[in-house]
């Protein structure tokens, strides 16, 4: 086998993106067929990409015997149905976050994909980018010493839909559920307790709906790390997305990326680009390097590098931090 | 009264760094004489500044008519006593945080100032360096819009030693009192939640003396703000002071100032040099500035910009985090 | 014609490089074959780009009646032949710079360029990089006032080898051509007079050769502009690609591009990476954008970005700087 | 001899910050009068320091048997004479720059230094600041290898009056004069050709009165080290001084200094305060270092940082540099 083929479940923005990486950048990858229920953006999305085959039942894509692997992109609560789907029919699985809203749907997703022994990598891409990775080399190889405190800076540049937001898990499931990925990511341990504050600060209407829109959570690991989050959901000058570890013999900070490397000045005083516009500019080259692994994993049976269990260690925190939030107090974790 | 003459309480290394302002760069000011119960420091520090008259016993100063101000540089055991005594001399008084290690204490000397109608200014010079000057400018006239998260990093370059550790409080208060202040002179409000936490990560001795070397702490203040600070006792780049406003219009973010402004790029990377050492090289300019305020407050009869009031408030948010920490909860606070 | 059909002729280092984004990157464009006198080359270079035709002999390529256009990647010295050649056969053209290295050969190949009607463009790639294009575009708004100096820096990461310096046509005309078309394109503007110095600073085989490997040029424009370009063919913190203009309402500066946004501070100071390697990752986007514009301006029968005549001023600034040096002197232009 | 005795010359702007530092910032020095044709502007600047002995005539203070050394700060064109007067009267001499505008005045001057034995050190304040400092050192302990390329940025916020600019020089006499000399002192070496370029770009008042407002010059170096310098007489976000040495074995830039280190982040971009706004505050720190080591060569009987000769060969350059300009060619130096 030298290539991986993939059939693409769900055409949306995110799974646009997948495809064309999929047909163009990722080396080993070839887009076999598109499923959507929205017949239409399965036939645009293949033919953007020079396919022929799309569907708008994704069990099409499933039994197809030349198909290798699906990424799977649909809405959140169809994740674990279509994961065990997947998995049944022999199908390596990329699935993006979150796999559920509920612990007992993912863990059901989980045990399909042991039993039936295919790989499932989750999308927690920002993980693939040039700056986490280069941090957690510097830790894993002694640079940074024993790290003490590590942050970690995610601001959106404008809120998502009401619509979207209702069926979201709020801010903890579905923003921050990153920024616990990444701090489980850097710092290679797990967390044994949460903190987690905030508030509506933005828009009246988010809290009208049950979520906050600014969050600062705090954790302590079991290495005694002290890990600071904080999520704004509009940041007036884009997109922030800073990473910061602590540590007993350096620090490493990640700054933001910016569009060119120009810098104005004039007489009020001196100017640069703002950070690149949202995660499809920012993290694009990560998007490539996710799948690249993924087909990796599959090709020469690896570990997915983001496993089913890291997707639910994630999902646990945002849960706890829900809890924590909501009983106004610390919460002991039991990772 | 075109000058004010002070007399300098107290000749050990910020006492020094006083005395020498006052002689040299503080415009209106004038250094009279110098007390220190160590009679030798006394005499080199008054010599330092060309000055003859020199004391063991602070009481000497006090005595003086001309006397109009005193500068308070002793342990703080002793800093309560002085500004009484001081107060009920008729001298105005410039005393080194924090005013007392007890409410009692703190209130008894604040009630003196009060009826003796003395001025008394607190040293949080932090608050005088540019860019905390700059980024409180800017919330104050709408360029940030209303603050929602505020970031407050504090990190000296090498622990003080265990015999100063010891009596210093602890470190919310001997340490993390400047950022209590800060955050308080930043947002101009008050706090209304706190949580702490933090541990023993640099060194165990830390630990054995009953306090904690590395801290993070999360406020919630009345506008809705929530801010984040962390200490460590013990920096590998050296002295971290940055700071972070975060609002619905605009950021604010300072970061550390270095000694120069070179970069040097060769075979392993890009280089700048670390910040300036310690809080001494880092906020010379502003322990300039907070003298030339109080100077100011004495000769126009004007409210010093740090109050008794600010060091008891300042205080009481240390103890607050003490509990805070001891309790593993957050604490709420009727300040 | 809905896409622009490609035949490669050329398939070393740049070559391979143009295939690829034809291949996969480039919008409205199709690779359809691959020709390399050194048969072998050509054809892994189709192989490469899953394309099932490849020649050792360019003539094929122009022969074949699907091609619309070609990339020209050869040696220099073939550069024009090939324009020549592809032209008459009716086939729009992109050349890599220069275009020769003898002003007959060029003119002579812009004749039969504009007799014949087609499309050339030449590969001034570095255009299309997001840094001067915003650059330009200031000056062109208005934001940068009257631009008064001019500022270039380009600094190799290591000289190529003898055998290339060799026949390379010299510093100005091998390495600063890029810096002259730079200049020419931020100013819109031609050069009036040109002064060049430099030496053999780094390795005195390329002296014995006839070369040297660092200059400096200084050219006056017509509008007045001063413009100042550095060259080394050895920098030790890598590929240096800095632009500056200093305008009469504010200035522009360009920095270099890293791989990642880390900064690491330790004992010994703050860290950075070194910009990205050498042009290949430096100047990505831009050899994907050169040939997006150039392919519309097949589609939409528009002037190229990149105009012969551009190819061929560059070319007379090399030579002119090539005088100043021997002559050691400034050199009048009558461009 | 434990304090060096200062009478100031010339009380104008350059010569009160002098007064001011001598009087309290440099350690071993004492202001004991001031002199200045305008007797008010010397009476004023003695009040200002707490002196109370001021003249009308320098000689008044040369007649002086306590003053062991002179400032002088008056106009240019008194500078040779003063200079010999004092050497004559035993007076050690710190001079501001130039010395004089003809070579005969300036040899003069510099044999009754020599034969009388004083001190002289010329006002190239620049030196001390903590960039060029670092630089030099870079070059000197070898960190640099053999430096290639140096490059000198020096633009002011806005030009001076005519009144002045008529008497100046000319640009590269009053103002780039300070370049050649920093050249000078990071190469520690003498410049054997230059080339000089420029025009009136900024205001046609400056070319009717016979100069230009800016100017670009090229220097070889013996080592076979290149020089670019750049002045301009205004700049649109201030006072530029850069520095930048490329060598062998890595480069080191110095980049302006602001005011406070404050980012704002807002929706047009991010945003840092321009430089220090002139001389008096940028260089604010080399006023003092360059009296601090004056007095040391004083003390200590050592050669003065910069000597005369330093003074003359700047000047040499600076007249070289207008010959080339008026030429329109380079100009061989046998200096």
């Amino acid at each position: 086998m030298e290539k991986v083929r993939f059939g693409l479940i769900g055409a949306g923005r995110i799974g646009k993106l997948h495809a064309k990486n999929l047909s163009s950048r990722v080396g080993q990858a070839e887009l076999a067929c598109v499923a959507d229920i929205n017949m239409e953006f399965a036939r645009k999305c293949a033919k953007e990409n020079g396919i022929k085959d799309y569907y708008g039942d994704y069990r099409k894509v499933l039994e197809r015997k030349d198909i290798d692997a699906v990424v799977v992109c649909t809405s959140t609560d169809t994740h674990a149905r279509i994961i065990e789907d997947a998995a049944l029919s022999g199908k390596h699985v990329f699935c993006e976050k979150p796999i559920a809203l509920e612990l007992e749907e993912i863990d059901k997703a989980l045990s399909v994909v042991e039993r039936t022994g295919v790989k499932l990598q989750i999308g927690f891409n920002r993980r693939f980018d040039a700056n986490p990775q280069k941090i957690r080399r510097l830790i894993e190889d002694g640079s940074v010493g024993k790290p003490q405190l590590v942050r970690i800076t995610s601001r959106d540049p404008a809120p998502p839909s009401y619509e979207y937001l209702k069926v979201s898990g709020g801010i903890f499931l579905d923003m921050m559920i990153h920024d616990f990925d990444m701090a489980r990511f850097l710092l290679n341990d797990e967390a044994e307790e949460i903190y987690a504050t905030g508030g509506v600060l933005i828009d009246p209407r988010i809290g009208e709906i049950g979520d906050i829109d600014t969050a600062v959570v705090v954790l302590r690991f079991r290495s005694g790390a002290i890990v600071t989050i904080d999520n704004s959901r509009k940041s007036p000058y884009g997109y922030d997305q800073r990473l910061e570890v602590f540590g007993s013999a350096s620090s490493a900070i990640s700054g933001n990326k910016a569009p060119d490397q120009v810098e104005i000045g004039d007489s009020r005083g001196m100017h640069r680009e703002k950070p690149l516009y949202f995660f499809i500019e920012r993290y694009e080259e990560s998007f490539v390097k996710e799948l690249d692994c993924f087909v990796d994993s599959v090709l020469n049976d690896r570990e997915p590098p983001v496993t089913g269990r890291d997707g639910k260690m994630a999902f646990l925190l945002g849960m706890a931090a829900r809890r924590s939030f909501r009983e106004k107090g610390p919460v002991n974790l039991n990772l």
